[in-house]
């Protein structure tokens, strides 16, 4: 039999993957399981996205140009231009979901054994693109105590070695909901240019920053037009997740030009997804009220019913969904099987995503779980009751 | 400013990207052009396909499950269990398109400084893919005058090495239009048993097979299991390029949860594709009748007009939709440049594809094109009347 490559044997599962059995058990079994395990959110997807679709008059679904049309990319342009992010067309490709958009960008900018540095915990198919491209993850580790701020430059400073192509933040993060400040964007500026690297920010999150706190983009940052990479996706910002619609925007057109390559190589983005994209653009500014307003009620109600169970530890996010939280148990992996194997409330469960996948060091938030908050508050309330009465009876 | 990877740089180009502006200034001047230099068929979608767009009655654009919804696959192997195709849903993965099962079969099987061997003139693309995994492409030459059959199984077996992990063919041919007979995937069976590789069949083009002549699958041959991967795709089938649908099918079990560890890091195909492609399986064979008539009468118009111009040799294809014809000219990308920039008949020019983009050895295909007849009959006779008219006014 022929055997697979390296490279397949190394690519990561997902942090996930192998509760979702002991899930679907439970479900089998009766018991209701809510899912804070994944950044699938319940809001609905703007109204004139989904009219989009519904009324096309497609009597032959083509292939869309590879890097998305240029009216798309105009239009594009215009929602950075006035998200502070001068850009034009030329400076985008629309990409097959951030996942792509990541891809592209690290085989433009990387070859195997070429490293990358990101602050852990990080969003875990980070690791994924990396090892598909044969790339090192090289982590720098971030702390709940500091609600996962940036670590201190010099500790990212010294991991920085021949081999280093680029830092990838995720800003505001996932898993941490952490939002970077304009003076932590230039401290990672003044890095990127002293050793001559690309700095990229996957900026999927970027509406979604709470309390008053403003998104930084890389792409505002002055002189650093030829390093800064942004990742972006129509998944979060229009609760889209699959339409699998993303995009690369820098402008270094060097880059580009190479992104491009890699663009072509696959042909195109989805069309009807690229439908929906171009509408989603005229989503009124209400609807971003509304679903902001709605994740910040969902926050607080979640840090707050956490905080009051003894032992738990939370980090406060001030941007995206997702929140990191100590748990007083040695193994989350264990605990969150645990949960839906052999515990229930009333025949009701919680799904987590241990933390563990989050982090590239080994041994790190092994008693840490992301939790995204895109439920509801009641049911977010009930979750966290749940969680509580489980630690209580958890063995180990 | 901080460089390109090595790997970047040496993604190739799309064969026909350095004709598109000639061919946009072409029309910008007036002048009509006929496209036969790329694969997207003018033929409809399935209305059930475009149907079950329409009336979706989606109000969360979620993801779908990363290797698609056990229903699709349950579906998708009954349609390949009527082709004489033997599978399971859990021998499927959904993908992003045919490129992507391409891309993580090659990730899968593969490390950097791998080969491949691939029978040449092969679709361009596969030189992108290999490339962005960095794996060297091996080709092995087939030649116009056999029709582009599989070349003596002796000069293929002689490039095998140490570091041959697949051989790859694309059946019915992508740019050849040849149609593999049942001995030619005996002969490859043999081998890639004896030296134990893997035999990935790109088989997008099943449908396509001609004149009563009978497709046959990898994945139909006895003993091949563990060795046999099929990639699949929906676009050319139902003439749905944009939905970007595809899919890896194999029976090697390490394989397949090889290849969905990459499919988990992508998250997940397009969901309004899936959709589509799901209904599409419901497409009546009256469908499949009309489109392969329609195809068989224009290679007919094509090859029979094209065999009357002087100088012209053309290989006749059994299958797909391309053909390769060879042109009385040294250099078929000065040929198709001009054409467009500076030739025009009544207003009206054609774009081919110069074939040497779907060579890998450097100097094969210089006077060869491939022409997609993917235009209805009488705009087919036109446009070989503008290439003959062409080919006599051509001073190079």
């Amino acid at each position: 039999m022929p055997s697979i490559s390296h490279k397949g044997a190394l690519m990561p599962e997902s942090p996930i993957r192998k509760l979702v059995p002991y899930a679907e058990n439970a479900k089998k079994n009766g018991t209701k399981v809510y899912h804070l395990n994944i950044g699938q959110p319940d809001i609905k997807t703007p109204q004139v996205a989904l009219d989009a679709v519904k009324n096309n008059t497609i009597e032959v679904l083509s292939y869309a140009r590879s890097e998305g049309s240029e009216e798309y990319r105009t239009k594009l342009s215009a929602y950075y231009q006035k998200n502070n992010i001068q850009v034009s067309p030329n400076n985008i490709i629309a990409t097959t979901g951030g996942s792509e958009a990541l891809l592209f960008t690290i085989g433009s900018i990387t070859d195997p054994g070429d490293e990358i540095i990101i602050p852990e915990p990080f969003y875990a198919n980070y690791n994924g693109f990396s090892t598909a491209s044969g790339v090192k993850v090289v982590p720098v580790i971030s702390k709940i105590e500091d609600n996962f701020a940036l670590p201190k430059i010099e500790d990212l400073e010294k991991l920085i070695s021949p081999k280093t192509k680029a830092i990838l933040i995720c800003n505001p993060g996932n898993p941490t909901g952490y939002l970077y400040s304009k003076e932590e964007i230039e401290k990672l500026k003044k890095i990127v240019l002293k050793h001559n690297l690309f700095l990229i920010a996957d900026e999927v999150y970027r509406e979604f920053a709470y309390d008053g706190h403003t998104h930084h983009s890389v792409m505002s940052e002055v002189g650093l037009e030829e390093h800064a990479i942004m990742i972006d996706s129509v998944s979060k910002r229009y609760s889209m997740c699959g339409a699998r619609i993303g995009c690369i925007v820098s402008k270094n057109t060097e880059f580009i030009n190479t992104a491009i390559k890699f663009a072509q190589a696959r042909l195109s983005p989805p069309t009807y997804a690229l439908l929906a994209s171009e509408a989603a653009l005229e989503t009124p500014q209400s609807y971003f009220d509304d679903v902001i307003e709605e994740y910040v009620e969902r926050r607080n109600t979640l840090i707050s019913e956490l905080e009051k169970i003894d032992g738990v530890k939370v980090a406060n996010p001030k941007g995206a969904f997702y929140c990191v939280a100590e748990l007083p148990v040695n193994d989350t992996d264990d605990f969150a099987q645990w949960i839906l194997e052999k515990f229930n409330h009333q025949n009701e469960t919680v799904m987590v995503a241990p933390a563990s996948g989050f982090y590239s060091t080994a041994g790190e938030g092994k008693n840490q779980v992301r939790i995204a908050y895109v439920l509801n508050k009641k049911d977010l309330i009930r979750c966290v009751e749940i969680l509580k009465i489980a630690l209580e009876q958890y063995p180990n």
